[in-house]
Order: structure tokens, then sequence, then C-alpha cells
């Protein structure tokens, strides 16, 4: 055992592994403020190749953190999907185009670009809010944790650290991998892809003994991102339920020179008898192609192919078979990979809501629907902000069980898709309707548009839990888990706001700032700060009895005790707990912010720094970007309005009238920890 | 004289002065990769203040060089003008609101950012393009020019570095200005404003015979982009003509506490008696207001005021009395500066082609109308890529004279504008029609309205040159100066184009990437890389007479000695110096980029990276964003198509038939050399 005496510190949250699961816990924690560490055992990030695919939701998520204009800009935009098949003749055809990302359903699509730029653009973000907000940390790198103790006791105890992480900080040699690089320096993924066992153990092994600095780690809460072969995960002694498949794919990443006429476009192509390839084509003039690799099995007994015998030769020359007669070279490679199709998902997601587990450490699947980086982050984008308000005495722990209930659910719903998906993509096209060997392309057509929709991101729908307010049963919308509110059941009005659905992320469309006419897309309002929002449908301010309304359900909320008041620190702004903004219906020029809208709904900045003009919004025609028909589209009653509660994260939580005032305070009663009890963590 | 020994060095081009126009010069520099230096007096950029105004076609050129993305996020748009003046009662009223950008004239509207971003954008887009051109450099700060002489013996010696500039390096202490700085930390602009003389001579006074390194810079070419107190304008001893008048104007950037309904929108404000004001919202809840200061009167001898007497106090009690009954206080201010409004041009726009001026130096105007920023900057767009292309032996001496014909045209234009509307927007409001002392309101609508297609930037319209093929008079259409080419005189047929007007900026509407079916305004594809565009409008493709017309055009190219060709190194890819872009009208699934297009429309890149799969666009419906109906917005023939060529800045210069070869020649004849003579430059 290494020494007793190694220096100890104390942390909010110890995030382990920094890859993008881990970047958007620590997102969250910079952008909460909240004390918060990431470690890596890798010396640096990833600079080329891994995931690339991003999904709209993933998208507007950035946007919420404020950096998805990077990504929009570098990456290359997927629009078309070409379906490519064995005709009657047995040679290869385009069966059909349909668009990559269903139309209508976000301003994002899908989108391509290299792990590295995303790592890139995480850590520029955490760096710039962490500083802002005062606790400024960034990923350390070269950092191994050797031991991990939860003092159970302790868990339920707000005011302990009750998780103690051993770690060791490796000198540069330790701390790289064995890169399997090539002569002419392309670099291959091996040493990262679900092949090859990660090499944790191993590290441990050869650094034990040897010289280092050890430290103890004293944490809060600890979230385990460290991949398929999580080291944190096994400590836990919790499993991957699944199997692996027989079909091994390799990955190229290349510039091709190629005579097949939608190499620029998303295809699945499926020939007739030398197996499947998919196309991807990236930024940077760069294509991936995902091929089918026949000539190498997996063991019989362990079931695991040899992956030294895969070369980018060999990928390329499964790709020419495939793409035969259209002709495939290359020149440059920027990367390659291999990988074994296994659907796995984890047992537990976490150990006493104390350590948790997100990403890869808790689901493996297939690459090709664009998924896992995606997925994994949601994890995250799903724990991190719930962790923050615990640490910071804003919520009750009971919160922290709906990560659980919401994200094993997904990660089920996920492999399953993915089972379907990859069977339909590896298997051999059906000659006609009497080949029931064959796969029926009109069958992969018909679960390709069907798995596009929850392959967005979009069709994310939570179940009920104290954060939700929906019917139905909490324990058969999530994944098993007790989720349900201690306190009144609380159900909200769906009728009310029909395209928000309870427990999907809220949409967006367009809407005007009153104050100076600029349109907006709603959701860029959603700013991912830890706040809740709650969006006030005003309906039309200029009818005397809507005014009256609207006066009345903000008289309601500057009442001492209200679900407004109750949460909000003495002291802090009216609008640091939840923010109220507001989308009106009156015509926007017969309206005027000071004399329309009550102060509460464009309060005071501190420090006599104005009015805030960007909570009061308009459904209102644009001079430049037409009208968002903002009621119609979210299903709101023009006059009337309604109240909407939204999470940190962007998903409904609760509808109600204008008058439902005990509605709205028993969904908050869920969620939030009265003020009083409030303090700052750490 | 200072020692003869001082280090002597070389540079293509000499840039004095590192505001926004001595950047623009920097940044082609930057993008074209020619050898040049920049240097300002100042040890500081520019953190808060001063100019803030963008227009439309000032984004354009910021997203051809790769930043106008960064701008957008950070700027408050500006949507709406409300003009506010005194009605019947003489009591305060919004009259009016119009948009404040023209619609539907480019993707971007006016916006406001301080000039601080600005010139960080520009900095760090300037230090990653002259990195990637192999020439890197950045501003040099605390240098100061002493001495400039032109060799005149030499100035069409294109070997030869006919200008000397003798510059100092001060020392920190120097190269501060003192800042009229306030114990609150509000930094004033009085330092750089129109008010006060510029501190170059005083500088320079107090630096003579004082320790610190001296320097001589031999250059090709010098830009002074050193402000309205231009020192090298003096020491060319060029005039700027024009008068001051006697309205003083106060400036002030605050946080407003009002009730002033329309504080988010762009105002005029005429009050009965006390003056007027405009409001300008800006970033970081910001805004701006110009205010008439009328308790100080300029000096009746010298006609300048004493700017000693202007304070923040006295231009915010002005505004008070401006809006009143409206409140308006504040805690919060960032910048202030008062100024008088005088409007002069430049007699002379350069010496022997050799040093040339640009921004303030040649013309000052009133800031109101948010135009200084973008005229300054929009003249060293348009000269920058001149000065480059001769440098590098691509052009003849004879192009750099459109820089005089064309900017100092549109500064006498600016000019006029300018004086049109200050002295509406400063004139005390007619009471009625009988009231002819007065403004009338209806006038200054009117006058706004013209104005704001011309302020937008995109009503430039050069004259004929060899640059800018078209009918009419050279002399007449610019400022007087000879620009008639030498060689054969080109009109182009404006007819075959009817929306490209032939000295305007090129239009831009959707298209779609044929490869990817992405959709692209144009204009992205304009990158300011110094290369020549000739768009190809290949009509329908699928339409054998038209495809057989397009092969045509692309044998004729492909000749030695052609349009093409010629202007293009041996050795070089095909696209170095004239890039050909392609629009076609044939449906996009019916064609296929390698089989529907002559490779010279979609060359292989250099190292056998692949064919190019970003030259060929197509006029057809996208999935997500509608239809661009690019042929019906150019007005050119969806069948037969045009060809229109395109300079480097994004000005159409000339339209032809597809057989019109010889038009395409000679236009090209007058811009560019043969590729025998070209050379490196330094």
């Amino acid at each position: 055992m290494p020494g007793v005496d190694a220096p100890e510190s104390k942390v909010d949250l110890l995030i382990i592994g920094a890859g993008p699961a881990g970047m958007m816990a620590a997102a969250w924690a910079a952008h909460t403020g909240i004390k918060a560490r990431i470690i890596d055992k890798r010396n640096t990030k990833i600079f080329t190749g891994q995931a690339d695919g991003l999904q709209c939701r993933t998208l507007e998520i950035f946007e919420s953190l404020g950096f998805a204009d990077r990504v929009w800009k570098e990456a290359n935009h997927m629009i078309e999907f070409s379906m490519w098949n064995p005709g009657p003749d047995g040679k290869l055809r385009r069966d059909d185009r349909v668009p990559d990302s269903p139309i209508g359903i976000s301003r994002w699509h899908e989108s391509v670009l290299h792990q590295g730029r995303i790592e890139r653009f995480f850590l520029d973000n955490i760096g710039k809010y962490s500083r802002e907000n005062g606790n400024e940390f960034s990923v350390e790198r070269g950092v191994l944790p050797l031991e991990i103790e939860l003092e159970e006791g302790a868990v339920e105890d707000d005011a302990a650290w009750p998780v103690k992480v051993k770690v060791r900080h490796l000198s540069e040699e330790e701390a790289s991998p064995e890169q399997h690089e090539k002569a002419d320096g392309v670099s291959d993924g091996l040493f990262r892809s679900n092949l090859a066992p990660d090499d944790t153990e191993e590290l441990q092994r050869r650094t034990s003994g040897m010289e280092g600095r050890e430290e103890v780690i004293r944490a809060k809460y600890v979230v385990g991102c460290d991949g398929a072969h999580s080291w944190t995960r096994r400590q836990l002694g919790y499993k991957l339920e699944g199997e692996p498949t027989d079909y091994i794919w390799g990955v190229l990443d290349i510039v091709p020179i190629t005579d097949f006429p939608d190499i620029r476009n998303r295809c699945s192509v499926h020939s007739e008898s030398s197996g499947s390839l998919m196309v991807i084509p990236r930024e940077n003039s760069l294509v991936r192609l995902y091929v089918q690799v026949n000539e190498i099995k997996p063991d019989a007994e362990t079931g695991r192919a040899d992956r030294s015998k895969i070369t980018p030769e060999l990928i390329l020359k499964s790709a020419q078979k495939v793409l035969a007669p259209y002709k495939l070279e290359y020149k440059h490679c920027s990367w390659w990979t291999a990988y074994q199709i296994g659907q796995r998902v984890g047992t537990n997601f976490s150990k006493n809501e104390r350590i948790f587990l997100a990403g890869d450490a808790v689901h493996t699947h297939s690459p090709k629907a664009g998924q896992g980086m995606n997925v994994s982050m949601q994890d995250t984008y799903n724990l991190g902000w719930k962790i923050a308000h615990v640490v910071q005495g804003k919520a009750p722990r009971s919160i922290l069980k709906t990560y659980q209930s919401e994200r094993r659910r997904i990660a089920q719903d996920l492999i399953n898709f993915d089972h379907k998906f990859s069977r339909l993509f590896s298997g051999r096209p059906a000659k006609d309707a009497a080949d029931e060997a064959g796969v029926s392309m009109e069958e992969f057509k018909r679960v390709f548009l069907q798995g596009a929709m929850f392959a967005s991101g979009l069709s994310v729908d939570y179940g009920r839990s104290m954060l939700i307010a929906k019917e139905g049963s909490a324990k058969e919308q999530g994944d098993g888990t007790e989720v349900e509110s201690a306190a009144v059941k609380v159900v909200g009005n769906q009728a009310l706001c029909k395209a928000a659905s309870i427990g999907m992320r809220f949409p967006s469309f367009q809407v005007l700032n009153q104050s100076g006419a600029r349109p907006w897309p709603f959701q860029v309002w959603l700013k991912s700060d830890g706040r809740y929002r709650v969006v006030l449908f005003a309906g039309n301010v200029k009818e005397p009895e809507q005014r009256q309304r609207v006066d009345k359900w903000c008289e309601e909320a500057e009442k001492s005790g209200s679900w407004l008041k109750k949460y909000t620190p003495a002291g802090a702004t009216i609008d640091s707990v939840i923010e109220i903004l507001t989308i009106h219906s009156a015509p926007r020029v017969d309206c005027n912010l000071l004399e329309d809208f009550p102060d509460l709904l464009h309060p005071m900045r501190p420090n006599y720094m104005g009015w805030d003009y960007n909570k009061v919004f308009v459904d209102d025609a644009s001079y430049h970007d037409g009208h968002g028909e903002a009621y119609k589209n979210y299903g709101v009653d023009p006059v009337k309005g309604c109240v909407v509660a939204v999470r940190p994260d962007g998903y409904t939580g609760f509808i109600g009238e204008l008058e439902d005032v005990e509605g709205l305070s028993n969904y908050f009663a869920g969620c939030l920890l009265p003020a009083s009890k409030a303090s700052n963590g750490s």
C-alpha cells in the first residue's frame, strides 16, 4: 500500500477521464462554479480520428454552453443519405436518397468533426467559465487513479467528502501509451479501441513502486468517464451486460481518390456478397469509411479477433470489393482503427449516488449511427447540473437518482436501436422477397428513417420523476429506479403547450426581443448556467383581462415564500436560481417594456446596471427573418398563454395555467431546497 | 539628422498606423503572403470606445477574411430605427419606425461592437494567415515614424525599394500617450478625437535626442493609415479640404437607467429647442449617445472649441434636456469623448502610387452615420490586394491608380452624404411647413432612408477602369484620375447577369454544393485570398447543346496562352491566380460531378488529395433551407448561363457569353501580367 502520508485535497467533484463525457461534466462544473477537478491518465488530448458524429441535440447543448458556432463553422454538415444496393443484375446502384437529418426538428443538422476539435472547444470553454465563476480548473493529464473508497456511512451527509481517491501523478514517459504509429505518421486508434483492452491496469503495474507523487483527493462526488474498459467501473465491481458479435469492422479516415459519385454524401453501401460499408464525408476533404472486414474472424473460444492482423491496406481492400466496379485509392490517411461490434449496458450507473459512471463506461455499441460521443456527452449533461445543485445546497440529494432512471433507460433504447441497425447493416442484402436469410433493403430504409429521429437525440423523453411532472409511473418510464417525489404528486397540463412535451427538450422557435426587435431562436436564451427557467407565455398583454392575469401571476411570485422567493437566497438577484423569461403575443409596436410588463419580468440589474432588456420577447414578424409563429408552433393559446418550467438542461418539467401557482410551487418543491438551507458547497 | 548607421531592413509593404484601416491592409498582406510590417506609435491596442458601427458590406468583407462570425456573435444587431420628434404640442413623441438596414440586400445587418474587439479579431486573423502563408508578422507598437523619403527616379522600377522610412522604437513610457483618465477608471477618448490635435509631433519632439533604437525600413510600398492628423499626409504635404462646423457633439458610452421606451433601438431624437441626440444600442447593455452640446461654442477666431470644458456630466445634462420628459441617469460609463463635425477629403490619395493614404488620413466626417471605421477599412480592402498583386509580379503597376479613382470618389460621396445628414440632424425641427429655418422631419426621414442604402456600403459602384469593364468614361466615373486600360477597350455584357452590376460587389444567393447538397450563400466561396474568380453560370448541363458549350469553354481555357493558362505560373495549380467556380441549373440529383462537368471545373488537388468537390454548385432546392433561386436572383438565363469575372475584393469586373473568350481574355489582359514575368516580390 502506498504511503498514508500522501497529501490530501478536497473537491466538490472529481471527474476521472477527459474524453467528451468527462469534458461535459467539467463544463457543468465550470458554468455553475463548483470546485472541480478532471484527471486523465494520458498525457495529451486527442488530435485526430476517434468519434466524429455530432447530432442535432448535441449541437443545441453546445450552443447553450457557448461554442456551437465553432463546431458549425469547422464541421462538415451532413445533408443527404444515399443507399446503394445491388440491383436486380447484382450491380451496385443508388437505390434512394433521403435527408440525413429529419426536416424541421432543429436549426442544426448532423455534422462531423473529429473529437480532437471538440475537446479543444471544451477546454477553452471550461477555462473561460471556471475562471469567470471563481473556481478555475483545467484537465490534469498524466494522473492515474490507484484506489477509490466510499465511506458508506457518510453518503447522505451533505457536509461530508465521502469519496477518497488516491491518484498517482505520472512522469511524461509513464503517461504516454504505446501508440501504434506507422512510419508514415498515420496513427491508428487501436490503443483506445474496443478491440484492445485499455491499459489502465498495465500502467498501474508498471508504475507501482516507481518514483512519482501520490495524492489523496477527497471528493463529494466522483464521475467515472473512463471509457469502455473503465477503471472506475471495475473498482465498483459493476458489469457491462451484453455480447460481442461476429462482425469485425475497419475504420479509415482518408482523402479518397474515387469515381464513386456519392463520396461526399453519407452512404450505406451493401454489396451483393462482399459485405457493407458506410461513407461519412468529413471536414478538410477527409472521408471516413466504416468497412466490414470479412477476412478476419473472431477466435472461436474467446470470441475476440486478433487485432494485429488488421491493417489499413486490408481495410482498403475490403472497401474496394464493396464499392466495385467503382475505384477507390488514397495517398493520405489521417487515422484508422478496427472494432468488433458489441452492445452492452452497465448494470448500475452509480454507487450510492456518490460515484457515477457515464459514457462508454456504461454503454458500448457500434459507432456507425454516430451516437457514441453524443450519448456519452448527454449522460453527463444530464448529471452535471444535478451534482452542482446538490453541492450548492440548492437541491435535495434525491434528484440524483434521476440520473440512472433517465440515462440507463436511454442506454437501453440505444442498444436496442444499434442492435437492429447493425444487424441490418452488416447482413447480406436479400436477393428477392423469397430470400429470407438476406436483409430486405426496404426494411433497412424503414429502420434508418425511424432511427434518424432517435439518432438526432431529439426523441429523448425522460420519464416521470420529481423533475418531470407528467402522467404515469416513474418506475415504468425509467429504468426501474424509484424517482417519484416524496411530496405531493404534480402533473403538468400538457394541453396548454402542446409542442413542449413534458420530459422532452423544450423546442425552439423564433421570437423577437420586445425592446430591440432582434429575432432570436428562443433556445439561445436557455443557457447552461444551472438555472431553472419559467417561460411565461403572457398571451396578449394588451387585453385588460389578460394583463390582470399577468399582474396577478407576478404578484404571487413576489410574495414571501412563493415558488420564486423561497429558493432565492437573501441578497441574491431575483433571477439567480429561477429565471423568468416572457414571450407575449400582443403586437410588438403596441407595447412598451416598462409600461406593459411588471418589473419582475425585466428586473433592475444589480449595481444600477439598468433594466434587464433581455427577458421579454414577442411572437411577431421580424424585418429580415420572417415570423416565428411561436405561439402556433409551441401550441399555446395566443390570448391566455400558460406557464412552462424548464430544467437547467433544457427539458420541460411542468406546464400550468397562470392561476396554477400551486402546481408550480409543488413542482419546484420536488426539485429545490428552500434557500435558508443553501450553502456554498465547499 | 539621426545617425546614418541605423540598421536597415527591407519589406514589400510598410503600414503606418494599426487602427482598422491599417489592420485591413495588413490582413491582405497576411492572406496573400507578401512581406509586410505594420507599426503604430501607441503601445497598446484600443480596449473600449472609439468606432463601433459595422455595416453590411463590412461584415461581408469580414466573412471573406474568416471572422464575421466572431463579430456577429458578440455585436448588437441593429434592427429598428425610430424617429422621435416634437409633436404639435411640442412634446417628444415617436414619429416613425423603419428597419435600420434596408431589407433583402444582405444576409448581414448593421451591427455595433467596439473597435477594440474588431482590432482583436484582426490581430488573430493576421497572425494566423501570415503564419500559414510563410511571412508571419504582427503589429509593432511603440514605433514612431521620423522621416519618409521617396526615391522618385525608382518609382516605376519593380525591383526597387524606393521608399525609405526612418523609425524610432520608443520606450514603453514614451509610447504611452497621456490618457485623460478620471479617478473612476473611465477613459475619455479625447487624446485620439477630432477635437484634440494628435500627438505625433509632440512625441517626436520629446523623443528627439533621447536614447532609443532607430531603424531604416526600405519598402516597396507604404500605406499611411495614421488618422485624421496623419503624420504621413503631412510629410507628403497633402491637405484635407473642407471646413469644420459650429456643432459640438459629445459621445457617452453608458449603461442607461431610463424610462425612454426606445433605448434599445437606434433612434434620432430632435427636441423642440434643446438640440438633438442619437441613441445607438450597444453590446453588453451599453448604449452610445451622440449628444449635441450647445453649452460650448467654438472660438470665434480659430473655429475650434475648448475641449477641456467638456465633461461627461455636461454631455449627460444635454442629453437629459433633449430626452425630457423622459428621465436618464447612469452609474456606469465605459468611455466618452467629444468632437466637432468637419467634412474633409484629401486632395491626393497617393504619392506616385508608392506611398498611399487611407482612412481618416484622407476623409473625416461625423461619426453618427456609422461610416468612419467602415469606409476606412474599405479603403485598404480596395488597395491591399492591388499592392500584393504588383509586388508578386502578377499585375502591372497601372492598376494602383484605380485606388484613388475608386476610393476618392467614394470619400467625396460620403462627405456629401454626411454634410446633408449632419445638417438635418443638428438642426432645430421645423414647427410647421411655414417654418423654413427649421428642419422638415419629412425631409429627414427621406434622407435617412435614401442614406441607409449608401450607409450599408452596398451601393458602392466603382467606375470604369482596367479592372471594371463597363460603359462610360473612366475619368467621369471616378475622381478624375486616368485609369483607362491601355489595351483594347473591354465592355462586359451587363444584360447577361442583371443583378451583378459591373462595378458593384457580386451579390450572394444560396446555392447547393453539387456533391454534398449542402446549401451555401455563394459569397462564402469568394474568399479574400488574392485570387480572381470566374463564375461560370453553366446553365442546364443536361441539355446536350449547352453541355457542348460548356465543354468548348473549358477547352478554350485549357489551351496554352488562354486567359487562364497565361497568368498561371508553370508548376502552380490551375486555380492559383484565377479560380473557376461553377453554378449550374440542371437538377442536382440528375448530375454527377465527374461525368457532367469537365475536369477543369473540379481539378485534382495537388499531391493526389482527391478531386476538388468545392467548386461546382447548383441552383436547386435544399432539404432544410428552401430554394435560393440563384439564376432568377442573379438575373441569368437558366439554360444558357454566362461568365462573370469577379475581382479579388469581390467586385464584378466583366460579364460575357460563354463564347466571348476574347472579351474575357481582354479583360484579364488589363488586370494581370503573363506568368512568365511573375516573381515573388522580395
